[in-house]
């Protein structure tokens, strides 16, 4: 069982948390438990950090902020004390936990299981917390912000464990954002990869490199609702366990992209290399492309998204190349979101691009770029357009 | 070096002791930096223990309370490698610090030296947190609170260092307390023993157990100032390297105590036994004693001191025992104060007694219980009268 940070907030929480804990107890089960800091801490640890120094060490950074994961642990780990169930903290170089890589975003390599599986033997349960490690110089690391999940998982995986379940603050993952489309529904299944797709585009309820993770391991992940833990969730599994009664699984959107439109490209060999490498050398990810063929034949309009907190630096680079790629109008936008359909369904049924289309095109909602992956299609819109559209398929496509 | 609480209050504060740090480096030293918690966060993580239990399980309290000096050891080191030295934090179990006894009141039993001592040699600046260790059982433990001064101890000791220097947020020992009695100087040097009465009799510079472990082990203590750091302080050391030239080093007073009179005790063998073994098996320490002979020849009054938070026990333990004791009338005052002139040199000189008792009496000051050790002697007077006691004893022998 992992509990973020919301989770365990205040003491009142944490008590709560203890509640859910003792119920699950009584089920018989034997029970690990992953915390994240209270919330608010870590954000707390990370301005003191930056007030020393906007490069403060990154050994230390890691001493620092896994402080917040270990107060959470003694915490919890006492509340159950407290209430008669045998319980103890172990952290992360108590297990341990062992990861490599660079300070500050490790990785774990290695669990072991051995010293948890003894505490769980006497029937305690052990409270762990996540986002620590330790590496194999005996310094404190941790996995990245969010890295709670990533711990949850390898622990799962590492103790060979029935389920894994994520506690968050809602009771899912929704067909879409309840917040502006009140038809959305919560999913009662979703396989990794739709969560993948999903949780990249917007739906924030689970680290996507511990779904990839999960994945990998055939880890089961239940997502619950720490504030309505009777609730049954979501389930996340693998694809072949699911039976797909409907097209698509939800409607997912975002709003941190940015168009690039460079308009006149001389339409020559190697021109997109021109265009995509300097990009690249400069860590800018670009997403979706699209290629028009201009008016003149002999030119092409390119479009295509990046990050909208690397637009400026993709233009600067771009306006910096502008003889050497030949074009000749750089347009940037950044008032455009991504309205993606998800589901694993899609690859057995034939339409379902057109059908989208075709939904969006009744409510003139423009398409500005389209791509697509084997389980999702995603279009560009207008951001004032985002709300319409999202309604708008996720009622197109049945999901309410 | 150690630093305590209010001098790393605020990230301010810490730079403010990086910046000590990097002085005395340039002197060409190597130095182990022992740091409490940030002022004010021990107290909240109490806080938020007690907020789920008051009988909140000890092996946790130690992992949540030691998250606080880990803190204050990942930011100075952090700030110290952002000014360009070589430093880095080692946890109490990354050196390791091995202590015994129960969780929440250890006492270090040894520290592993090398793996400080390897750094050192390397010429980093460790940085180490206080008031944490490891127990043979590989967990958290904790040395009791203000236990990094015990901690700075022993490391000292361990490295086998030239010098333990603690500093805090006072100048150095003052012959009294400047707040009442602005004739008070700071006192260069000061021996084990006197610091010993001075400490347990009020004057909060340094925590008792460690000025003796400090004793025992021959490590040469100076108590600086973290915003003075270029003053002198005063040196705490062995009492046959001070030449004495005064009769008295100090006048220390204390607003801990309450007294308790029982009027006429059948005076019979075995009364004293009576009194004293019930408060003893209740844990009140009983500091001054007296006993008058009665106007009644075969009856005596006796009266003593207890802690002021043990007035109400001992009054109820004794108002059980009224048969028992065989006495007349129980009379209790907690306003009163223990007012003491403090100094190896009044072994040599002869009156030292009487001088005192005979300065308070021109000054009208009634003294209600007297005791004394080979270096000390200790008045109870009204509580009224301590700031007068205080000034008339500083001038009598005087240390302005």
């Amino acid at each position: 069982m992992k509990f973020g940070g919301t989770s365990v907030a205040s003491i009142d929480r944490i008590k709560n948390v203890a509640n859910i804990i003792e119920n699950k107890k009584k089920e018989g089960c034997k029970l690990a438990i992953i915390v994240s800091a209270m919330a608010g801490v870590t954000n707390d640890l990370v301005e003191k950090s930056k007030s020393i120094s906007n490069h403060f060490s990154n050994e230390e950074y890691d001493v620092l902020l896994s402080s917040g994961e270990q107060v959470t642990s003694a915490l919890l780990a006492g509340c159950l004390v407290d209430k008669g169930i045998q319980a103890r903290s172990m952290l992360g170089w108590q297990i341990p936990i062992v990861t490599e890589g660079q300070h500050k975003n490790s990785r774990i390599i290695s669990v072991n299981s051995k010293s948890v599986q003894n505490y769980l033997e006497k029937d305690y349960v052990v409270v762990i917390p996540g986002f620590q490690g330790i590496s194999e110089e005996m310094r404190i690391s941790t996995i990245g912000r969010g890295g709670s999940d990533a711990s949850a998982v390898a622990l799962a995986k590492a103790l060979d464990a029935d389920r894994c379940e994520i506690y968050t603050d809602v009771e899912g993952v929704f067909t879409t954002n309840p917040d502006i489309c009140e038809q959305a529904k919560k999913i009662d299944k979703i396989s990794y990869d739709e969560m993948l797709e999903m949780a990249s585009l917007g739906a924030k309820v689970m680290q996507s490199s511990s779904v990839q993770k999960a994945m990998i391991n055939d880890v089961e992940i239940y997502v619950k609702s720490t504030f309505a833990p009777e609730k049954s969730g979501t389930q996340i599994l693998s694809e072949d366990k699911i039976s797909y009664d409907k097209v698509i699984t939800g409607v997912a959107y975002s709003r941190d992209d940015a168009k690039v439109t460079l308009m006149g490209v001389k339409d020559k060999p190697g021109v997109a290399s021109a265009i995509f490498k300097p990009l690249n050398d400069d860590n800018i990810v670009v997403d979706m492309i699209v290629q028009n063929i201009s008016a003149d034949s002999n030119k092409t309009d390119v479009t295509f998204t990046v990050k909208r907190d690397d637009m400026l630096k993709a233009e600067n680079i771009l306006k910096n190349l502008k003889s050497e790629i030949g074009y000749e109008k750089l347009l940037t936008d950044n008032k455009v979101s991504k309205v993606s359909i998800v589901g694993a369904g899609m690859i057995t049924y034939p339409g379902v691009a057109f059908k989208m289309f075709n939904a969006l095109a009744t409510k003139k909602i423009n398409i500005l770029v389209i791509s697509t992956s084997e389980i999702r299609i995603s279009v560009l819109v207008d951001d004032k357009n985002t709300e319409l559209a999202v309604k708008t398929l996720h009622s197109a496509f049945e999901l309410e």
